[in-house]
């Protein structure tokens, strides 16, 4: 049944079609449509469009539902189209006639938008949390490991001295620029669409800034055509943050692969964290690292197909939009899976403390050479084209004790300005404000 | 001749291979080289590696050739590599040895680095300044049109009643929301690499505080594999918000072409802003906002082009980075004309004030119908039953006078809320501060 | 269990990561799996590997599995890895120690090579039959309104007179540049990987040869390391080819789109075609087509994502390959649904036959009003000229009687030479005899 | 000036803004635009519309202007628009009232339609004819080190003996199969548009099977709204293609950017191809390698970008269109540049033919030990864990003897059947009739 159904026999092929796995991704949206409509009412019983004592009612129907949400005895039934009818039905079976004036107001456009705004908040905060604890094991693994060198390679040759601190601490800082570019993301998610109503408006004398304070927005959409807007360019955005996080995840997969590799040996993992192989007994894979990293290039190719299905769109609302759904809701959670299993791997990577010792190493520390004829006097590309020929000759002598001392260097690490840099965006977000707000909802 | 040259010769086609486009692209950071290298030597010689003598030499001598690139008297010479190496040769023609010290303490690597972060600052804030004008003349036709209605489409289908007040107004919102990801993009760009060397920082005490003060960076990268890192990421995230500016031109121009069309009749330019038709005499064809939509849509496409380019390379310096200026340098300059052309077209549009009185829209007003019955206690459900009735049947009868008043509706268009969001996020750049700091320089 | 286990446990969250979603996806494998090892036990036994006695067990084993499979009573059961171990393990349960030898003289790798080949020679062979469903269906609406004329737009602006016959038969030949690319993939599909082991071939002496002609392959991945390196870019190439056919269908969604918007209002669909409003009882959308517009922008989205994941991947297997069945399979059923409910909404599709009598349209005629003035020995240019000042004046009249006669133009549309060309192509995949092949395997 | 100009001074940064790159983009166009006109005057004359007299001015007018582009004397004179104009003005300045006739019946539309297929063509020809080049140095190389073993990986872990002529014959076949999608892109391609007019054809009784003939074309885009459509369609098809040749190459690179690395070390390449460092003495960077693989990697993006530009764009033509030329026409340039130096590589690369000697390889051969179990009559499951039992013991022995005999194994590279399978794609193309026809017209 369909709540706008005009009694004419719809083909049901057209039906299967239309619906495709709404019922599915809709249950993600359950409790945050509940929530949604917890303040909608309150707001037109505040304007006269719901009496006390239909509020009351409301209010106690729609609370058991979220608790069943919670709960996990919540479903969709068959034949109900989306998560918002199913709310709606159940309320009215249960409570009567006022369960059908929870619609008024407001569209389905506009309730799908606020659903899913408080929905990406809710995904939002929960990355955030788990890229904080992979932040932590990496500056904490810098930390450990400050004092282990490793090759540092440039065009992948050999280059220059660099260290375990350097590297994990490089990704601990990379996660610090990602958390600014999810922030962003928030700050455009966190505004109230509710009252856009179709993405025109409504006559009736909603009052949106009392939705937005119920549910803990920051602003709101105001313009109610730019509300609709938002759909579509709200996941964009989204999905471009997630896929910054996730460029960090895989190139970091992509290193932990290639030092794996029994050339370089840089790294390992215990045997449980690795797989085998049917054909070849010896083998110890890094699968989780492959699908992290193979996960996460999927996440990054999101932005483009969200822009592909919404590019050249006139304004308004499209039925396309609904299909935005799919592979973003999917994307929330393999980037948290990636996220939780990179934390287990960082726990457990063992590092190869002597990898300097090998002599094909020695020419790492030409530049050292190089500097210290400098400071010695000698201009820069002298000194250069004078250890270049000396390499040339075979009578180069590496300097191997290192004295980097400068920010950011092996021996001056700044672990703790960058984890300064990640606290400050991290309580930026003002997660517990807006959990505050919903729980005063329940 | 290269500044790394071995007396080997280098294959001819190698080199034209390699250096591609780079001489060309590479006039674009000329004047923020010299930059970088005024506050680079002033670090040196703090730190001794430079005399007093030799810091006034060349500090004059970058000033000279700052001079000449701000008149257009500055070239890559042939058989020059690139832009570090022409100003470096031309300073020790000029005034000697002291010329090849300023090379000291960076690779090309940071170099390049820092180049480009002071060259993404400048185009952010051309590019930000340009989007304030298309905001600014947006909001004054979303006033100067408020009670011009149009039809509202959803599906596009007649759906509701919206108004030319509307329609410009969610524009200049939608630019808030992508001044908003701009700013995460300059947050991300406004931290200082220099220092950082070929990626694993050098052995001279540099101090990459004062170069991040001197040149005006609000932060650094602090771990130096990270500021290596950082190539390739800071431009898919400067694209990412580039898109997201250009997508919200894009959908102009898509709804612009549409109410240009015939049949729709909306909006119209004059002559002299649209092209002919070498067969059809009667034509005025929208070529530049076809143009906007089109570069628009492929600046979309860059994010996902530099994805593709650096996905999956290991971390440390690859010279496929290199590769990301041939496109993004050019985007910069396609979305400064775009916005500005576009508000040309905006200055000049023409509004048909009558669209309206075409019966074809008179259901337009069936939700206003609808609202006023439930308004006098009809449940929603029932008022649209009843009207959907009246309009199978033939008796329906339009409501035509509208009376939104709530936030962002036709009657209380919230623009001066949606001015202060963007003006607040527009001073959060501080382009003032960084510009006097640069002017300090020279 | 896994096949390769090595009495250490797993642990749990690896396996479920590692996992992911194979169980589900590789159900559509299972009976390519069996035709597999169908083929495979065949040349086992042609090389002395399998005894007469243990192929007949296995192949009677193998075939009662296909069987029920066929019939829906196959499962992979909990805790078996994927559709490889489950047949083994099945047949070995049941047929004994035999059944352990169907993986001697191949890996997981080449066996997963080959379900996928024979997996996507059965999705190509689907897609290319409802593809020509839809075909048939154009070309019989483009001979049925062959002479009700319509706008012809460029630039979105009423250009020149155009007529359904053109509209629906240009749709029709674009399906046939689809087939072309489609065969492309079929090509590059249609050769057999099974025998490159892990993808560095055996030491077994296999026959392939055997196995490509009992599979019905058309030739062979030779290089063994060649045919491992086959996947991920046979997946690419065959996204590639099903964007073309998405990008026409979605095209083809656009227009009806706007020609079914009232502003337009050349087409119509009857009421149980298409969908209501919530809000707004007077709404008739286009859902159908809106979602098969997205659904198809999404597959064209997909080869980028491909791209994405396997780019920069040295040669040799990476698990990354395993995720690009996430969005493939699932494209195939999305693109094959699209096929089926476009062909509905072709059956039904209702036609204004007057649009042209409004006046709106009489400038679509003013080529023609040169193009006599040219035959009656005018230049081209002064024609253009007279009319394009005629039509400033307000003098012009159009010339409604329209004789195009030339080859694919609205009087001489083609049709059955473009059917020519969708037939040779359609023929050239040679469904009949693969399927004979594989039938003779059972 | 331009043909369709009224009279009415167009604004001059629209000017700029619309022509955009047209004028050096166009450029590449000049041959095959005179080779179109060439065709279609002679079509004129047979249908009466230009006199022998006029055709026999117009040929040799085309003809001197073709030799004078030839020669590169032509050039596109300021504030002439494009091709078309610059090629018909020069044509009137010479011969008289004659040259404006050559437009007559056909618009910009259709030319630039045919001039861009025919200029495909012959891009479509200089990539076959590279990729040839490669092809056979490929083979050629894994015929002289067929018998050089190196490692195999699986996961990037060592896995099983390969060799270079397995690896080198892999990238041969490769593309094969990257031919078979250039020839889709060719058929698609290789088909007349002119005389389609605007999109919508025209009332002139044009003979397009005679300009299809006198092109060279193999057939016609018969409908004439599909002819339009035809265009981003054709690009974004030959795109594809070019992006298919672009992964094999890339991936390529990759592996020998991988190989050339220190760690693995078993290829290298004379100073004189690869670059050195500013900062480190000891480099030898493989920059050609890197940024074909950059270069090919941005290849893989272009369908991409097309699909964005054109997605959702209703039927008919759109100025969008034109800015397809921008990124395709410089990809056809760097692809061609990146064979022609992969070619030049490949002829000196210098091959470690005793990788296999260190003992870290040894593993590499557990799969041989288990086969030879099974031909002695062992379960392959048994035997794998046999083996894998041996080496978790430390008492696993390498077998390294390689016997490898099926097809397309280490012993039994089959490359003369691969090469089979590409000459006669290759033949496919017919190269030389379209060169013969072209020969012909002038």
């Amino acid at each position: 049944m369909k709540l706008w159904q005009k009694d004419i026999e719809v083909n049901q092929s057209v039906d299967a079609f239309t619906v495709g796995q709404d019922r599915v991704l809709d249950m993600k949206l359950a409790a945050f449509d509940v929530l949604g409509s917890l303040a909608h009412t309150q707001m037109l019983e505040s304007i006269g469009l719901l009496s006390q004592e239909e509020l009351k009612l409301i209010q106690q129907g729609l609370k058991v539902i979220y608790r069943e949400i919670e709960e996990g005895n919540f479903v969709i039934d068959d034949g109900v189209e989306d998560i918002h009818s199913q709310v709606e039905l159940l309320l009215t079976k249960r409570i009567g006639e006022a369960g059908k004036k929870i619609h008024s107001g407001r569209s389905r456009n506009d309730q799908v938008l606020v659903d899913l705004k408080l929905y990406f908040r809710y995904e939002i905060e929960q990355i955030v949390e788990k890229a904080k604890n992979v932040f932590e094991i990496l500056q904490q693994l810098s930390e450990q490991y400050k004092d282990v060198l490793m090759p540092g390679y440039t065009h992948l040759q050999i280059a220059m001295p660099s260290s375990f601190g350097l590297w994990f601490g490089a990704y601990a800082e990379s996660l610090t620029d990602d958390l600014e570019m999810m922030l962003a993301a928030w700050k455009v998610t966190n505004k109230n669409p509710l009252g856009s109503a179709a993405g025109y408006g409504s006559s009736f004398p909603l009052n949106r800034l009392l939705t937005a304070d119920l549910l803990g927005f920051a602003s709101m959409n105001y313009n109610v055509v730019y509300a609709q807007m938002g759909r579509g360019k709200t996941e964009k955005i989204l999905a471009q943050s997630l896929s910054s996080i996730a460029a960090t995840l895989s190139k970091f997969a992509m290193d932990a692969c290639l030092y794996m590799n029994q050339n370089f040996g840089f790294i390992k993992f215990p045997d449980y964290l690795t797989t085998g192989s049917s054909i070849m007994p010896h083998k110890k894979n890094p699968d989780v690292l492959e699908l992290i990293r193979a996960r996460c290039n999927k996440i990054q190719a999101l932005p483009n197909e969200i822009a592909l299905i919404t590019a050249n769109l006139p304004s308004g609302y499209h039925r396309d939009l609904q299909l935005l759904k799919e592979n973003l809701f999917p994307a929330f959670t393999s980037l948290k899976e990636c996220l939780d299993i990179l934390l287990l791997m960082l726990q457990n990577v063992e590092i190869n403390v002597n990898i300097l010792e090998d002599s094909k190493y020695d020419y790492l520390f030409s530049v050292e050479v190089v500097n210290s004829m400098v400071l010695q006097g000698m201009t820069f590309r002298e000194a250069y084209k004078n250890i270049g020929l000396s390499i040339q000759n075979g009578d180069y002598k590496p300097l191997k004790e290192l004295k980097h001392t400068h920010e950011g260097s092996i021996g001056n690490l700044m672990n703790s300005a960058i984890r300064s840099e990640f606290i400050q965006i991290y309580q930026s977000f003002g997660f517990v404000e807006v959990n505050e707000k919903l729980s005063e909802l329940l």
